[in-house]
């Protein structure tokens, strides 16, 4: 390996100069605030987790945690999302506080890339988690939250997928009975949403035809609300009977807030995440082309950190819609130059606290006296990006 | 060593509930805005950067930086500081953009603990880098930034302390000329303001009755702009009378700024950073009683990154001010809890997005129908800290 030169930085990482530092800072500060308007207050977690309490029950798998030691030798992890350090906190820190709590986060967050190239390794999330609360309601709620974020980072487009993981496996359940490994196939063909791979896996289970035809039916279990009925003739397994009542309850609550337009019923949808435990969503934008959030309900994460209690949430994918979304409306700040002459630096000075506590941007130049006025050449150029240029000088 | 608990976090590192984070969330928005009107642009650099440049070139002490290994072997640190990555950037991304620099940064940074108690692992820093002009105007304007920034971030009542490192170098190099050892041992006794362990190494190097008490008088250089005037009757080495000239310089602009009430000269100040080339200062909070912020001029860094140009800068120790600065008032937000039941959701969910949309914060939550009804209860009572709350029910 060679050694890295003088200005390189790690793979996968990356450098956010002015212009996406206001893009980005827009984002968080729009979305956050959506978030506090509907309640949810927000928390900050360390960088640095304990890989046997945090690192263990985070998503991520195994290999995609950055781990270090620290000096007595415990391993460490750099975070992989904030479900699980959210998860820990109300279990500590908050385990008196009345239920159901609302809490927010943006944050960056870490993954080894390995072989994925454009992967990030840091990237922003940008969500909320609502603990305590296991009511269609409550998932109904952190949907519509979902859509009100992606409309503040300035996301115009997007639709909702919204499944649930107890459809698939009482289905499967009910069809392949105990067999761990073949139910693992099937959800790994729709995992991937590899629909031939899924059909040769169906193949080769030795079903009877109706049962084939049932397994073949579920690629096409993805639309608006009659999904949900589509979806109750296939099977009369009561998980999966289940999953879907507790669909269509949310789905009436999104009808109410009004936002089930953006919303589509999607049961091929099996999750990222081994831990989630009932409703899972992730949303599209229409002209990026990729998932710009997802979420669901994980209730059995926080028993890992000794208080077992539901939970359901999502996080926007803050660094695609930073991609994807349109450049931000320069506002119209104010940005002067003010050159001053060592006789009038005072007078100069005291004009740039003045327009800056008016809210003006102010850069301060001493000219003369050995100085280069390049500056002073380059007015209104669009190079210095200066709107005005002010003279406190003895002489022209 | 003990496995961690279910619900540990690492030694040194601190969760942030919501009040400490609307509190820190105020001082870095408050922060940046004040730097933002200097003309700073804010910058955000990765977590994680390659030992061998960043790592290095950074002012931390080697055993004090975390590392971790990526995929390919190579050791990354995580940041230690900003000072050193934007370097990284200065002579890279922006190695086009014409001089001076201004930029501006909000980061948390991680420093392994080792045995010293109560320290972070991982905290804030709110700083700004002025690259590439090396005058007084540029070092008074960073000193004048960092007394607006502590204002700015509800710090009341502060002093800087202002210090020069040539001074020392020079006038050492005139008693002990050549002398590495003595001379570390000097700076050693200062560096941590031991004084009656510099007064002893002072009588063990066998100097002249005249050097010893000039070093003696190096301890009481500390006060108002006379102290200058103090330093120059001591040496005659052109570095130590450089540096005073610098300062009168400095102190000069920090008049024309209206701010040099704020800021003492202190001499005997060595700086914790071997890279600090020039002027040095360290703020002071009469309230908080350590140090909440320091900066310098650091005209070295920059050729490790192939861009030999000066640069001074400084960060406020945003943790301490966090921890020490009194509360933040309550800004008199409207905290609304609207309870519907099923029959009027659609009504309730409506205000909610109509009392949202005028920034009130609003928590939504279905009664009835098996759920519980204990906020209910809870009206206007100090825990629940609703200002109002909204029923939409069929029948009370």
């Amino acid at each position: 390996m060679s050694k890295p030169k003088g200005f390189e930085k790690p793979t996968g990482v990356r450098d956010y100069l002015p212009y996406a530092v206001k893009k980005l800072r827009k984002i968080e500060r729009n979305v956050l605030k959506c978030m506090d308007r509907w309640g949810y207050q927000q928390i900050m977690t360390p960088t640095m987790e304990y890989y046997d309490t945090v690192g263990v029950a985070s998503s991520t798998s195994d290999q995609k945690l950055f781990k270090l030691l620290n000096n007595r030798g415990t391993t460490l992890v750099l975070r992989s999302d904030m479900t699980a350090p959210i998860a820990r906190v109300v279990s500590s820190l908050l385990k008196e506080e009345s239920l159901p709590i609302r809490l927010s986060y943006h944050a960056n967050v870490f993954r080894t890339i390995e072989e994925e190239a454009g992967r990030e390794a840091e990237f922003f999330q940008t969500g909320v988690e609502l603990v305590g609360d296991d009511s269609a309601e409550a998932d109904a709620e952190v949907v519509a939250l979902a859509i009100e974020s992606l409309k503040s980072a300035g996301v115009s487009s997007f639709k909702i997928a919204m499944g649930h993981v107890g459809f698939l496996h009482g289905l499967f359940e009910e069809i392949v009975p105990g067999r761990d490994d073949d139910q693992e196939s099937l959800k790994e063909g729709l995992l991937r949403r590899d629909y031939v791979g899924f059909r040769n896996t169906i193949r080769q289970l030795n079903l009877t035809e109706a049962q084939g035809s049932v397994l073949d039916g579920i690629v096409r279990l993805r639309g608006g609300k009659e999904i949900c009925e589509q979806a109750l003739k296939l099977s009369s397994n009561t998980q999966a009977r289940a999953s879907i009542d507790h669909l269509c309850k949310v789905w009436e609550v999104l009808e109410a807030y009004g936002v089930s337009e953006h919303v589509l019923i999607d049961l091929t949808m099996i999750g990222d995440f081994s831990y989630y435990t009932g409703m899972t969503f992730e949303g599209y934008a229409s002209e990026l082309g990729f998932p710009v959030c997802n979420g669901g309900r994980y209730d059995n994460l926080l028993q890992q950190f000794g208080r077992a209690i539901p939970a359901t949430g999502f996080a926007l994918k803050t660094n695609r819609i930073l991609d994807g979304v349109q450049g931000i409306q320069d506002t119209e700040e104010k940005r002067v130059l003010i050159q001053y002459d060592t006789d009038r630096r005072q007078e100069g000075l005291a004009e740039a606290a003045r327009l800056r506590s008016e809210g003006c941007i102010v850069v301060t130049e001493l000219v003369g006296g050995g100085k280069s006025v390049s500056a002073e050449q380059n007015v209104n150029n669009e190079e210095t990006g200066y709107s005005d240029v002010i003279h406190y000088m003895t002489k022209k």
